[in-house]
C-alpha cells in the first residue's frame, strides 16, 4: 500500500488526468484562460455518468421532481430582482507593486504580497455580455451564475402546465459562469462549470424538516456512489457567511488532499426569490394550497452541487497507487495506479482484449465490443501485452476487462477480470450483457482496501 | 383527417408547446429577450431523447468517434485564428426612420420598411465578454458560435491520449451562441442553442468520399427516428454562399410549415482549421500516418445539427390534428391533437392510469410507475376521465397508456393502449418492462396515416 502524502496525491491525479486526456486546460495550445477546462473522452464519460446517476435518482426516479432547462444568457432584470447584481460580489484587493489581485476574505495574499494592498472593493462575479444588433441599442445581460433563477422565473409556468402540488421540486443540470478573482486547485473553483440543482418548494413551516431530509439525500447520493463516508462531513454556515437569500446553509464538505472543503450545499432560500420576482415583475407568483385553502409563497429548499467538483472528489477518493505493483507477477515491479471508481461512474464500462493478434481473436473481440456498445461505452484494445493493457485500464478505472483467448474459439467463453479483486471469471460470451448488467445494478464497488490514501 | 393550412400548423404547435410547457420564452415574466427559450419538463425530455439517440448512434455506437467537451468561453486568439473574428458576420442594414435592423441578405426588410435604409455594414454575430478581475485588466473573450473550434484546439491532445488513427472523429454536444440580427420562426433561429457536431478527420484525397457517407449518415439519423423522407432533401450550397472555411457544403433541408429550410448541414472544412491553428499557435498540428509513412494535416468533414431545430422538425412532422376526434366514441367530438413522435423521442415513455380512484387501483398504479421509472420517464396520472387522460397523453406524444382496472386486482394484468393505433393489449404486470423494452428496440413508430399535414 502506498504511503504518499496527500498533496502529492493531488498532483498525481492531475498528471493522470492530463496523460489520459480526462481534463486539460481549455484551448491549451494558446495561452489558456485560468480555471476553464476542456474534457477529453474519459472526462466527458465520467461527467456524463455522474450526471446520469443524479438524473436517474432525483429526476427520473422521483414523481415529485420535474426537469427544466433555462437559458444561460439572462437579462439583467432577472438578476437585479434576485439580488445578484447588488450582492453577488467578492471583496477584491490589489497589490500596488505587482498588481496581482486577491480575495480579501481568503487566507491569501501570501506573505510575499502583503506589502502594499489597496482597500477592499466589491467585485461582481457575473460575466457580462450584450444582446442586440448594435452597440448603442444593446441590452446588458449576464451569463447566469447559478441555474436557480431560471426555475423561479418559470414557477408560474410549471404550476400551470405540469400540475404540480407542493411539496414538489424543479431540477436542472446546466452550465453556470463566475468570473472568479482567485482560481487554482484545478477543478475545485472554475469560471465555467456545470451545476446540478433542485429548487424544492414546500409549505412555510415545513421547510426545516425538508431541509434535513435533503441534507440526507445529498449525502446518500455521494456515499451510494462509493465516496468514503469518513471523508464526508456537514458544515453549518454561521450567520455571517450566509448568502443574502439564505436562512440556513449546510455544506457537505469532503476531505480533499489539501484539506476539508465544500463539495455540495443545501440552502433554505425561504420565500425570498419568489417574493422578489413577484415584486419586480408584477406577476402573481403565489401558490394556492387546496389542502389549506390559502395562497402563499412556498419556501424553497435548494440542494445543489457542482459536477466538476463532484468529479474531483470521486477521482481523488477512487485513486490508489500501489508501489511495486499489485501482484507478485507484476512484470516490471513498477508502481501501479488504479481508479477504484464505482462501476456506474467509470468512463469505460468494459474493455475487450484479444489475448493475441492472431487466430481470429481480434475479429471476435471486435464483434463483442460492437454488441456491448449497444448498451455501454466499451473499448476494444489490442495494443501491448495483456498485463500492460490491464494496467492501462486499471488506471482509468475500467471495472471489467474481457479477454478473448483460444478457448473462446473452442467453447465461446471469455474471461472477465475484475479491476478491484483482479479475480477472473470464465463467462459464456452470450451472457456478458446480463453478467455486466447485474453487476452494475448491484452497485457498490468491491473495494479491496481501506479508504486510506 | 385534418385540412388545416401549413402556416396554421406552426401556430398550433407553438400553442401546444406553450400550453404543455414544452418551450416558453426565457424569463417570460420579464421582457423576454428574443430568440432565447426555456424548456419545461416535456421539452427537456424531448431534447434529452434527441441527444441520447444521437449519442448512442454516433458516439457510443462507433469505435471511430470519441467524445469531447470544450468550453463555451473562448479567448479571442482561438476565434481570430479560425477566421470567425474577421468573417463570422452578417450584413446589417438599419431603417433610418424606425431604427429597426435587418439582414441585408434576406428577403426582409418587408415592404413597409423599405423606405430609407442605411448602407449594409458587417455585424459580427459573436457575443463578447471579458475574463478577469478588473475592467482594465480584463481579456476579451467570446461565447463560442460553434463547438468545432474546441475540437481543433484539442486535436493534439486527442492524438496523444486517445491513440486514434485517421480516419476518426471527435464528437461534441454543447451550447453555442449567436447574436442574431433577425430572429423569429420560434425554435428555428436562436441566439442560444445546442449543437451536436462531429469533426471527422480523414486523409486528404479521401475527403470527398467521406463527405458523401456523412450526408447519408445524417439523413438516416432523421428518417430512422421517423421523419418523413418526402419532407427531407439535399441542398448543395453554391460557391458564393460557402462559409470561409468550406470547400463544399450540403444542407439537409426539411419542409417546415413555412417552406423548405435548413435542418442540418455537412461541410468539408478541408485542412483550413488545423493549418490556421498551427500558424497562430505555433504548435505542430500535423498527423503522422503510419500507413503512408508521412505527415499531413487531415481534411475535416463536419456533419452538424442544431438540437432545437431538430426538435422543431420532429414536432411539426409528428403533429396531427383530427377534427371531430379519432373515434366514434370520442366523448366530446372535439378536435384531437396527437404527437406521433418516435417512441424513443417521446418525452414520457408511458403513463400509468388507475381506471378509477378506488379499490386500491391508485396504489397499484403508483407501484407500477415507480418500477418503470427505474428505466424510463413514466408518469402517473389519475386526473379526469380515462378518455380525457388518453387525449392528454396523445397530445404530448406518450406512446403507451397503461391502465390499471379491477381485473388487475384479479389476475395481475393491465391494458396497454397504443397511441397511434389505439389498440389495447392485455399484458401481465410483471411483463411490462420487457413489453415496452421490445417495442422501443423495434424502433419505427406505427404511423396510422400518410405524412400529409
Amino acid at each position: 500500500m502506498n504511503t504518499q502524502t496527500r498533496p502529492d496525491a493531488m498532483e498525481r491525479i492531475v498528471n493522470l488526468a492530463k496523460r489520459r486526456g480526462l481534463v486539460v486546460p481549455s484551448a491549451e495550445i494558446y495561452d489558456s484562460p485560468g480555471a476553464i477546462y476542456d474534457f477529453g473522452p474519459p472526462g466527458v464519460l465520467l461527467k456524463n455518468n455522474i450526471k446520469a446517476a443524479w438524473w436517474r435518482r432525483f429526476v427520473q426516479g422521483r414523481e415529485d421532481v420535474v426537469p427544466i432547462e433555462s437559458a444561460v444568457i439572462t437579462r439583467r432584470e432577472v438578476l437585479a430582482a434576485s439580488g445578484h447584481e447588488a450582492s453577488f460580489t467578492d471583496p477584491l484587493v490589489e497589490c500596488r507593486i505587482c498588481h496581482q489581485r486577491f480575495r480579501a476574505d481568503e487566507e491569501i495574499p501570501p506573505a510575499d504580497h502583503a506589502h502594499d494592498l489597496t482597500e477592499p472593493k466589491s467585485f461582481n462575479l457575473m460575466f457580462k455580455t450584450a444582446l442586440g444588433a448594435t452597440e448603442e441599442g444593446a441590452a446588458l445581460a449576464y451569463l447566469r451564475p447559478e441555474t436557480a433563477q431560471g426555475m423561479f422565473t418559470n414557477f408560474r409556468t410549471i404550476l400551470d402546465t405540469a400540475r404540480m402540488k407542493v411539496p414538489f421540486g424543479m431540477a436542472q443540470i446546466g452550465k453556470s459562469f463566475r468570473n472568479e478573482i482567485t482560481t487554482g486547485k484545478w477543478l475545485f473553483r472554475l469560471r465555467e462549470f456545470e451545476i446540478a440543482e433542485i429548487e424544492y418548494f414546500v409549505r412555510p413551516g415545513e421547510d426545516e424538516a425538508w431541509f434535513e431530509r435533503w441534507v440526507g439525500e445529498w449525502e446518500t447520493f455521494f456515499t451510494d456512489l462509493g465516496l468514503a463516508p469518513a471523508r464526508l462531513r456537514r458544515f453549518e454556515h454561521p450567520p455571517e457567511t450566509l448568502a443574502h437569500y439564505s436562512k440556513r446553509t449546510v455544506d457537505l464538505q469532503y476531505e480533499f488532499p489539501y484539506g476539508w472543503s465544500e463539495l455540495a450545499g443545501i440552502a433554505n432560500r425561504t420565500d425570498y426569490d419568489l417574493r422578489r420576482h413577484q415584486e419586480f415583475s408584477a406577476r402573481d407568483l403565489t401558490y394556492f394550497d387546496e389542502g389549506e385553502n390559502r395562497k402563499y409563497h412556498p419556501y424553497v429548499i435548494e440542494p445543489t452541487m457542482g459536477i466538476e467538483r463532484a468529479m474531483l472528489a470521486f477521482l481523488v477518493d477512487a485513486y490508489r497507487e500501489y508501489p511495486g505493483g499489485r501482484t507478485q507477477r507484476s512484470e516490471t515491479r513498477e508502481s501501479e495506479a488504479v481508479l477504484h471508481l464505482h462501476p456506474r461512474l467509470a468512463p469505460i464500462t468494459a474493455a475487450v482484449l484479444p489475448l493475441v493478434r492472431r487466430e481470429r481473436l481480434p475479429e471476435i473481440a471486435r464483434q463483442i465490443t460492437g454488441e456491448l456498445r449497444a448498451v455501454w461505452f466499451v473499448e476494444y484494445d489490442e495494443a501491448g501485452s495483456i498485463g500492460r493493457r490491464y494496467r492501462r485500464h486499471d488506471e482509468i478505472g475500467t471495472p471489467w476487462c474481457i479477454t478473448v483467448d483460444s478457448q473462446t474459439q473452442q467453447d465461446g467463453t471469455v474471461t472477465v477480470r475484475d479491476r478491484d479483486s483482479m479475480a477472473q471469471d470464465r463467462v459464456p460470451r452470450q451472457d456478458l450483457r446480463e453478467y455486466i448488467g447485474q453487476k452494475l445494478e448491484a452497485g457498490s464497488p468491491t473495494r479491496t482496501d481501506a479508504p486510506a490514501r
